[in-house]
């Protein structure tokens, strides 16, 4: 039986910010690209767990009343057994335990034992503290940003030789025509020559399987690393993307819209991912990451995280099977596009954030290891939501 | 091309009402069971789709502001160009789209046209306008409601006898022990006899495969309809399924946690259901869910919708391959537990909704078909939204 802690208030921060020459796609407002001179507001929080041990968890993200009402009282040491009944809660709807909960869970303990996360689940060993990143970029727009195949060309070369990236994923345009991005996925690998590794991932964007396989071939004939969410299902089709693999040879990462361990387990069984996507964010926090870098691991398979956190860099850090960590989103004219929750901007995930070497450290203070800067959040809170006991 | 109108203008009107003698369950809060004297606030809304052509779509439900600015200024006659646009909106969040937005412009088309939509997707021929119903019951409660096997019975037998019911669907208890699913399983069958089809939906709270398996096999021994959602992982393991498929002979009735066409085409494919669930909410309206009767009908299964609504009605008027209405939650204590948006309660889908052969009937007005008592909303309306183009 765990130590006895009890989890006595949660509180949800609210804050805004305001990112410059970002907006949405001009035709449907789906997505956000390159806007020059467009201010979007962008909303974020934080999610704090308190307990009746001073020790809090702290993490970006947010919680639903019927969650909180639940958490309140528990021992956030029995994490396994709270991640079982978020789960069961959430069937139907988000199908995996909310993240952030996790994590603010892992904080605690982090905490209590002070040691970080990686270093709780066994990992940050030889080699483990350096994680090599792709910058992952914006979609393309039609603003002089990303509009050109050789404009992604350029960039890949400016993300190496002056920031030091080994790898660049691109997300295309999502309006076509289909011919600019044959040809920009050709443009970038003769611009960086084999010295990059080479991502492609449309979103969905495309709308025949015609347009999936012509980008598909151009994928194999530049020699990618992978080619992710080719079709316009939404990335839920086991036996299209089996299909796929008979037709192509580049490896496919499928996973980042069906959450948890089941669906993926399915997914590797029907042969239609070749990579495991992994959030913690959609797949029930580090517990749930960590499940699947098993599931993964018994197949055979590397986890490639979906989008960038502290809790990406622990688990990164604690996993054998796994590449790149994922660094995005970036443009080369939109600058300064993430909340500086953290006062230092390294473990913000920006263009810029990475060493020489284009790699990012892992935290090494208890929990999730990086304070927050509450100044900062204070000073852009726009509300908060506090769940006591009675 | 179709004829040229144009949305100008969308609302979401919220309003809130209260259930008596309902309660969020006590253990961990997440269900809603029989609570003498607990008084349960409820949220609603009704999602207005206004036309520069004078006909508005109205329908139970919602829309975010990302969808609400890309539905100004289209035309709500090209349903099919906006649900793969909104589903792909949704990709990796609702993994549909939004099914409320599809049947409002469903109920513009119906109204524009003066016919009812079951008239519009050729149905409502021959036995099509009365749709056989079973009453779907609350979870148990350990408070003299639905509390002992044989108070199942009891509320099966009423169904039938005061009210004209002939299928019956149990909800268990969420907290265990198995012994008394099983035995409630059994004691209901003994009650009624041959007389109903009955069918078993755990929800999701089984702890462990052989609580599956023991209650599985009681199905069995009582010659259930279905079996719903046994697995603890949410409804969303295909071999979980197919493994138990193996071992027990009552039909399965999965994929109400899995949203839309991809992910059931796969469920089917590996043999993890009988019956394929489907649900205009969450399958992307009445477009997804007649998708989904195809589908279904290709591989020779049934389509069984989940839940109440008149979008459900002409839906199941319209499709040959159907056999139940799910009318629910109801218990043998709770009362007046739908908010009353139409003026007459027979489209409400109350316990006693039904006619005396335990059937339903499907609108016969233009579009939905029925008109909402705006009155009672207005009364109990507790803000609302408003979308306007420029």
């Amino acid at each position: 039986m765990p130590r006895n802690l009890r989890i006595t208030r949660i509180v949800v921060t609210h804050f805004s910010f305001v990112v410059n020459d970002l907006g949405p796609e001009e035709h449907l407002g789906f997505d956000q690209v390159y806007r020059p001179g467009y201010r979007l507001d962008q909303d974020g929080s934080i999610l704090t767990i308190e307990t009746d041990a001073g020790i809090t968890g702290e993490v970006p993200g947010s919680i639903d009343r019927r969650d909180a009402l639940y958490m309140l009282g528990r021992n956030p040491l029995e994490r396994d057994t709270i991640w079982h009944d978020l789960k069961r809660a959430q069937r139907g709807w988000m199908n995996a335990p909310n993240g952030a909960i996790d994590m603010a869970l892992w904080d605690i303990a982090g905490k209590l034992y002070g040691a970080p996360i990686h270093e709780l689940l066994g990992g940050g060993g030889q080699g483990r503290m350096k994680l090599p990143c792709y910058a992952s970029t914006y979609h393309g727009d039609e603003n002089g940003g990303l509009t050109r195949p050789e404009d992604y060309g350029d960039f890949a070369l400016a993300c190496r030789d002056r920031l030091g990236y080994s790898a660049f994923k691109i997300h295309g345009w999502v309006g076509g025509p289909i011919g600019r991005e044959v040809d920009a996925v050709l443009a970038i690998r003769r611009a960086v020559g084999d010295s990059m590794a080479l991502m492609l991932d449309p979103a969905g964007a495309f709308r025949t399987f015609d347009d999936v396989l012509r980008v598909g071939r151009a994928c194999d004939e530049a020699n990618y690393f992978w080619y992710e969410d080719a079709f316009r299902g939404g990335g839920l089709s086991q036996s299209a993307h089996a299909k796929l693999r008979e037709f192509i040879k580049t490896p496919l990462l499928m996973g980042e819209h069906i959450r948890g361990l089941e669906p993926k387990a399915d997914l590797i069984t029907a042969r239609a991912t070749d990579y495991v996507r992994a959030n913690s964010y959609t797949d029930g926090g580090i517990t749930g990451v960590m499940k699947l870098a098993a599931l993964a691991e018994a197949n055979g398979l590397d986890v490639e995280l979906h989008g960038g956190s502290l809790a990406h860099r622990h688990c990164m850090a604690s996993m054998r099977n796994s590449n790149w960590y994922e660094l995005g989103l970036v443009h080369p004219l939109v600058n300064a596009n993430k909340p500086p929750i953290y006062g230092d901007p390294k473990w913000i995930d920006l263009l810029e954030s990475v060493d020489s070497k284009g790699c990012l450290d892992v935290p090494t203070g208890p929990g999730l290891g990086v304070p927050l800067d509450w100044d900062w959040i204070s000073a852009h809170r726009t509300g908060e939501v506090v769940y006591e006991g009675e």
